[in-house]
Order: C-alpha cells, then structure tokens, then sequence
C-alpha cells in the first residue's frame, strides 16, 4: 500500500522513485491532515473541473471568468499553448482581450493535429466572432513555430490580422548567456535606439 | 477549486507554488486518470498505515513484516531515525537484524524528547528482549550526535552494546542521500559508540 502511493505520486511532473518515496514518508510522517486534504482537493478538480467552451482554458462553468467578462476587448485574441503560459501574459502584461489555449502543441509524430488543438472551434470564432487580430503566442520551439505558421495561415483565411510576440535579447538578460539563434535575430531585428 | 488543489499540492516536501502550479496543470491536462489514481492511494494509505508495534516502522499490521519475521537475528536492534533510513539500510547492507524507527530525532526546541521517539518502548525492548547489541544509525548532525549520545546511554542502562556506524558517512549527511557502497562499508565496520 505504501509502494502503492509511491508509485502513484510518481505521476506528478519531475517526481522519481527517490521524491515520492520522500513525500510518502514526508505525509505519513509529518502531515496526514495535508495528504488527505490533497486527496480530496485531486478528486474534486478532477470530477468538476473541465474547458471553457469558448477558450478551451480550465473552467467549473461552461464558460471561464474572461470569456464570461463584458469588460474584455472581443476584438483581441490570443492563442497560447498551455493555461500556464495564458497565466503569465494575464499576470505579466496589460492585456485586456480574450484567449484561445491550444492545450498543447501541433506534433505529428505524437499524434497532435488541428483537431486535438480545437483548431475547428477556432476557425469558428475566427469566422463568426469580431476579432480583427490574432496574437500567437506560442513557443520558440521547433512545434511552436510550426504551430504559429499554421495558426497565421488560418487567421489570414477569415481576413484576421495575425500576429507574433517579438522576439529578442530578455530584458535584464546578459548578451553572453543568450542564445546565439536569439541574439542573430535581435541584431538582424534591430530598431532605432529611440534614445 | 484549481487554486484549492495548488494550494493542496504545496504540503508536498520541496514543491513550491510555481511547482504546485505546473503539476496541477499536468494532471488535468494529460493524466486524471493518475491524478485519480493518487487521490484514491493517499487517502487509502493515510487511513490504512499505521505504525508497527514493536519497531514504529510504518505498517498496515500490528507487526511490520521484519518485525514478525521468524528468520531475522533477534539479538540485534538498529535504532534509525526514519522509514527512509531503515530502508537503505536494509537495501544497502546485509544487515539481518531487527530495527527501531524513531520517527524523528531528539530536538528539545521543537518539542521532541525521549517520549516522542519512543524511547520508554525502546527501554522495555533492551530489558525484556534478547537484545545484546544496539546499533546506532541516527544521522551525523548535531541533533543526531545528541540522539545517539542518548541512545548509548539507554542501552548501557540495560547492558546492551551501543555501537555506531564507522567513519565513512560523511559529517553533515544524511543517510538516505549516502551512496550504497559507502553506506554498506560503513555499516560493516560499525565501532563501539564510545558515547
Ligand atoms: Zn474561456
Ligand atoms: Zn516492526
């Protein structure tokens, strides 16, 4: 039963043999009341939690909070990969229009096509919604940019103008840690200084 | 509700909210039929695991399975700290003794004294047992030491033979990260503990 649990909470991202064998000890030991109410907390989201109709975000309503809001610009969206990265462009930026989270990536070889992204409800509000840009937001990966291409083929089609977070050196970053494929774009994307 | 599970993630050993964020993500995203699975063992485990009577290891029957083993050498007691610990132990060494599981070490600020880690039960087991050789696996930290120092004493009391793990763990280590190797070699030349 202990090598039950171990194994189980060898489900969570980044938890080999070694962590779950310690957090197995570390609850039983130390916090039942903390791993019973973590059993209970993984049951009810698991039973109640689902997608937003609209964006495909994690939703307990038909629709999440933004897509729901009236205070939100309906002419903005914007396409992620994961409710993570929506999560940090809602915390980090000033934006006020909708989203669209892909739940992933497109990757063939894994099985992941346009329909596993719900690429088909997206064409739908590209179409019948009043959205003028669509923001891909996607990753600097290989995926991501294939994904990205695909996503502004599809923006183009319903007259959409789409578009793409810029890329460059990070702020506060060192010029020396930076990857040489970033920093040969950010010199060959270089802007007036404005200084 | 996914606040609630992140929050719930967190009682989780080393896991933080940015870790707790991303492995709530992951279970509803890619595995809830995992996620199920976790909840449905941690509440099984807390409920069903308790702690065996003769050696305080953790165990679904009055007597752990080392414990009620008829093939182990009864005159022998190892005194670990923890679950974890017994386990590399029995895993690293070919140590065919007995054990008891102190379930923490000797730390008057937090509250912990001899009651706490079972030390009247441990008492009752050196004079009523065939006990002729306590070995003393606490871990090599100030805490520990003072644990062990305890320990010696205790057995003396009850003219039993303290020994400890020879050199070879490192100074401020601790057992469950020891290598097998060094931890086997260790095992083996235990000296008298000299305490
Ligand atoms: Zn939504
Ligand atoms: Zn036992």
């Amino acid at each position: 039963m202990l090598d039950q649990l171990i194994d189980a909470l060898r489900c969570l991202p980044g938890v080999g043999q070694k962590s779950a064998q310690r957090m197995a000890y570390h609850l039983l030991e130390r916090n039942r009341e903390g791993g019973l109410r973590l059993s209970g907390a993984l049951a009810e989201a698991i039973e109640r939690i689902g997608h937003c109709e609209l964006c495909r975000d994690f939703s307990e309503e038909k629709l999440c909070v933004t897509c729901a809001s009236s205070s939100r610009e309906r002419h903005l969206l914007c396409a992620v990969e994961s409710p993570a990265d929506r999560l940090v462009i809602e915390q980090a930026t000033g934006y006020r229009g909708l989203y669209f989270v892909l739940q992933g990536r497109l990757s063939p070889l894994d099985g992941i096509g346009p329909r596993e992204l719900g690429l088909d409800l997206l064409a739908t509000r590209l179409a019948q919604d009043e959205i003028r840009e669509l923001i891909i937001a996607t990753n600097p990966t290989v995926e991501g940019e294939a994904t990205a291409h695909y996503l502004a083929q599809l923006a183009r089609q319903f007259q959409v103008q789409p578009s793409r977070l810029a890329h460059g050196v990070p702020l506060g970053g060192e010029l020396e840690y930076v990857d040489r494929g970033t920093l040969a774009h950010a010199f060959g994307s270089r802007t007036d200084a404005g200084l």
